[in-house]
């Protein structure tokens, strides 16, 4: 896939090498401030990698809570400059939705921070009305494998800069679906899975969600909200996002490197149950 | 280091290794949420591992532009439950600081979001007064490649979870002085600072700060609020990171690893003038 525009910047910069000292030109990963607006009000700013930026802020509106269906956005757009350039907001207007700002940003507040303390914040999450994924939903270890070698085939613009998170949805053949690129872990899961949104493919219950970091309690979160079954990365999940999954049915699996995965949670989605 | 109490969770999770399923028992980094409250109001709510907890809300108060030193916290307490156990909540009080929680709520979120646009971001931070760190530091090249190699022969918590992110600050000579980990990069950071904070260390003027994850704006902000004049990643730093630290006079190294390492931003500090 081509990264979007924007998305990298070149610069010169200055290599020490074992005592050898030269000017190389570098690519960076661009990051900056995306602001966000519902009904004409701030809601929040997040600083990502420019790109793909209705489906960040849509994807991001239905993984915090705020909205629950695509019905209910009834226009997304970025707000164009004067001289014709896109600026770094985007302006949401939802149908029914609680209008005042000042609520608004303190729900968004209390959603994205899930609460006071260790007990209270998955009963919070309780409270959002997250379901369990799709118990029937099943994939062989051998097609979870096959994953990341595919992730890393497509991702462009980490190829370049090294320095970029990404996340991937998969149907169940193990065909990538949506990839998406972001300095951020979490803004690239909402872009994923707000490209699925907007294409009115949600919920994702015959889909795996693949990232490149850890996988943490928020984005454990962020899959419920989409109804994603299968979640799974390259690396260590958190205790928080075990919890999260066992108690949800959430399937988890980190560490899947080469020929070996382990598996957190929801281990009947993905291991053989005669063995 | 010895690990803090309650950082790591053990947890009993299935390995599929090449088709052989088997039971183990398995190391997870701890995530909780921890509440800030200044002066009695809940100011934000992190996702953290616990430990250090005093010297991450310290940290953050300093970095997020709340403080500026270390006489206007009165008073920096963890609550403590009727069972005797830590609550996930740090109580600050301090001196002669707009009382008014919306306020203070609001700037917060104001800083930690750094504004509207590409363009006016660094501005904000400009209006912060953040200064250029201290322009007579220097370090030579040989002492830099050594310091990765110390970060990962302390990292406790990460040996054991795979899941860490981790921030340490080291003297001129390059012996370590502190060692957070966090399955935040930003937390670590923040511990890391609030241990100087506490001390009495700031502004850490002859130090460098080495980060295990990426080198973003918002780790770029956080060193100069200490006054830090070299911030040292072995990824990849983003395209604002580089932008603020040259504009701000921060010596900024990336891709650090083994002997070779890139200067996006202040070379004078870290490689020899006469080449």
């Amino acid at each position: 896939m081509r990264p979007p525009e924007r998305s990298i910047e070149l610069t010169q910069v200055t290599e020490w090498d074992d005592r050898n000292v030269r000017s190389i030109q570098d690519s960076l990963a661009a990051e900056e401030p995306l602001e966000i607006r519902v009904g004409g009000s701030p809601l929040t700013v997040t600083m990502r990698t420019p790109g793909n930026d209705l489906e960040l802020a849509a994807g991001l509106l239905l993984t915090e809570g705020i909205i629950q269906s695509r019905d209910q956005i009834t226009s997304i757009r970025s707000t164009v400059q004067q001289n014709g350039t896109t600026a770094n907001i985007v302006e949401v207007d939802l149908k029914d939705t609680p209008f005042d700002s000042a609520d608004l940003q303190r729900n968004f507040f209390a959603a994205s921070s899930c609460g006071i303390c260790g007990k209270t914040s998955i009963g919070a999450i309780r409270r959002r009305d997250l379901r369990p994924p799709d118990p029937a939903f099943r994939v062989d270890p051998e097609m979870l494998c096959a994953l990341p070698e595919r992730l890393r085939t497509q991702q462009e613009v980490f190829s370049r800069t090294g320095g970029l998170h990404a996340a991937a949805l998969f149907d169940k053949t193990g065909a990538v679906l949506a990839l998406r690129e972001d300095i951020g872990r979490h803004n690239a899961v909402d872009k994923a899975i707000g490209w699925a949104l907007l294409e009115g493919r949600l919920p994702l219950s015959s889909h795996v969600m693949l990232v490149s970091g850890r996988g943490g309690f928020e984005i454990v979160q962020k899959a419920l909200a989409a109804g994603i079954p299968i979640l799974a990365s390259v690396s260590a999940p958190s205790s928080l996002a075990v919890k999260l999954a066992r108690e949800l049915g959430v399937t988890l699996v980190g560490f899947l490197r080469g020929r070996r995965f382990v598996v957190y949670a929801g281990e009947f989605r993905c291991l053989p149950v005669d063995r």
